[in-house]
């Protein structure tokens, strides 16, 4: 088998460090691994694969000396759109976890249990969809060839590692009474109903997000979608409340079999012995679970249904991991 | 003005303590007040408004043996079936809180500032709505007045004491690493999808709660109501995202005019200054508060909206005691 030369763009920041370690489970064929991050890190040793690499800094000429096959990126919006091109023009295929490029036309945006065949279209940029978006189109997915979705409504109860460190942080240490440093306000024993910044029609970028990539991912732009999108006190793990409204009569039993037969989605929905998807239950888990699945009969054909995955691992990680997997694979065919 | 005896039952649980509070805040027109408990709790002395009270065994014996006009209920739903109509026979009009006369079509299902009209049916018992459900009529009612509201979408993230002492307890013990008592499963650092039982629809009885009472509070059984309702590890304060689809054609600003002028409802949305209800801000205050108010484009006429108040204050003991003095008001018109 062929071997690649694989670069992880923010090596050292929580999706960085959930990189490697999905990487270090997956055991693919790499010959070379090159972690970057800012200049604040580099220099710093991570022993990864059993061997010590030293965080290089990411600037362009530690970019273009290296044959790269592959960048993992997961540095944030400006850093992307810097760097990337730079990674995209050496040859490199980039699969880039913020969301500066997930919306532009040219950019594959791609969830590999929904819709892999977009990836053929790339440009050397691949984007990783938002987190609360690949968790629910796992879901929606199925439930779209089926039924035909024609509008749903998203309202979100998200981890605070979604904000990174410092949103993990800001929980950890308000649970021992310390400060708020990330979110505007405490969010231990709150809800903020805020993730993002605001958009001048009062949705926040997170509900847009949903809104956009869904429609993009499902590759029908006749699907309506409208979201709510809420922090809540919990570590790791994103829970949606989804209300889905078919253009096909669906049954209960047609919805669960539905669901049950979706790749990478475990249907835990069993109420007479309490069973239900849960985040403390997903956490470190690459699967996305559904349950709750009940007919919504307010609608001609409808559901409720209750979606919940680990946002560092198949939110971030684990998705564009997968992403490079499959890539490697199609390669080797 | 006319002076009344009141009886408190359940004086000793969650909310039970809050009647205390808010009728200490209230300074209603009361000759004696009766603090009534389970045998466990009888015999406790609770001193309120300055004076000594003994907390008095509910039995049909230590009912009857005294002239009450108004007995507020919070000791679930067996103690309500059990004790309500005691106390009615006897004369007082009873203002129950539990679930268990909330459906029958001779008893008013009442917030003050939604529906007091029909306050005046009542056979000697009146129900206090379910906690979520008293919230999220409080921001409906005048826009189902101005747009008529065809569609009802709520998720709902409700606070632990919503479970009384015990819920409240599991969440705090969790924080220092205690154990599960009340909840199936850890609340801290988790959303549960289960409140109240399980019905053969999968819909649990919490959720049916707020799709039924809705409709009666509101007075019209052609609006369709959806639920989902979700435990989230916040103390006191429940929140709601709710989309609601309109009859009538609506704008953004109309719609804020509409929620500001509603009695009780205070509007927190001014999204540049980050400004938005929250449970943990919500907490022991009477109002409701609505803010993230979006139009949705996802349907002809809709808004997104998002709920916040205390549910043992607003949710449960303000909303008794306000419907106490509604009654003693009109009595001595």
């Amino acid at each position: 088998m062929k071997q690649y030369n694989v670069a992880v763009v923010g090596a050292t920041g929580m999706v960085g460090n959930k990189f490697l370690q999905v990487l270090t489970e997956k055991q693919l064929p790499v010959k070379n691994y090159y972690l970057y991050a800012s200049a604040k890190s580099a220099g710093k040793v991570i022993n990864f694969m059993g061997k010590d690499h030293t965080v290089i800094e990411l600037t362009e000429a530690n970019v273009v000396d290296k044959e790269i096959d592959f960048a993992l990126f997961s540095a944030g919006g400006s850093t992307s759109k810097e760097f990337a091109p730079i990674f995209a023009r050496q040859g490199a295929i980039v699969i880039d976890n913020s969301s500066q490029w997930r919306m532009d036309p040219t950019v594959p945006l791609v969830v590999p249990e929904v819709n892999p065949e977009a990836i053929k279209n790339h440009h050397n940029i691949i984007a990783n969809p938002n987190c609360s978006t690949i968790q629910a189109v796992v879901a929606l997915k199925p439930l779209h060839d089926k039924y035909g979705i024609k509008r749903v409504v998203y309202s979100t109860y998200q981890a605070v590692s979604g904000a990174g460190v410092a949103g993990y942080n800001d929980l950890v240490n308000q649970a021992k009474e310390g400060e708020t440093k990330k979110f505007p306000y405490p969010i231990f024993g709150n809800c903020i109903p805020h993730i993002d910044v605001f958009l001048p029609n009062g949705y926040t970028k997170e509900e847009e997000k949903m809104i956009n990539e869904t429609k993009k991912i499902l590759n029908d732009y006749t699907i309506k979608v409208t979201a709510t999108t809420v922090r809540v006190p919990v570590r790791y793990g994103h829970s949606e409340s989804i209300n889905i409204e078919f253009n096909k009569p669906c049954t209960l039993e047609g919805v669960r079999e539905c669901l049950s037969s979706q790749k990478g989605l475990i249907l835990v929905d069993d109420y007479q012995n309490n069973k239900y998807p849960m985040p403390l239950y997903a956490e470190d888990h690459d699967e996305v679970y559904v349950g709750r699945v009940r007919i919504d009969d307010t609608v001609e054909s409808g559901v409720n249904i209750w979606v919940v995955a680990d946002n560092i691992r198949k939110g971030a990680a684990t998705n564009a991991v997968q992403i490079l997997e499959y890539m490697i694979k199609e390669d080797n065919k």
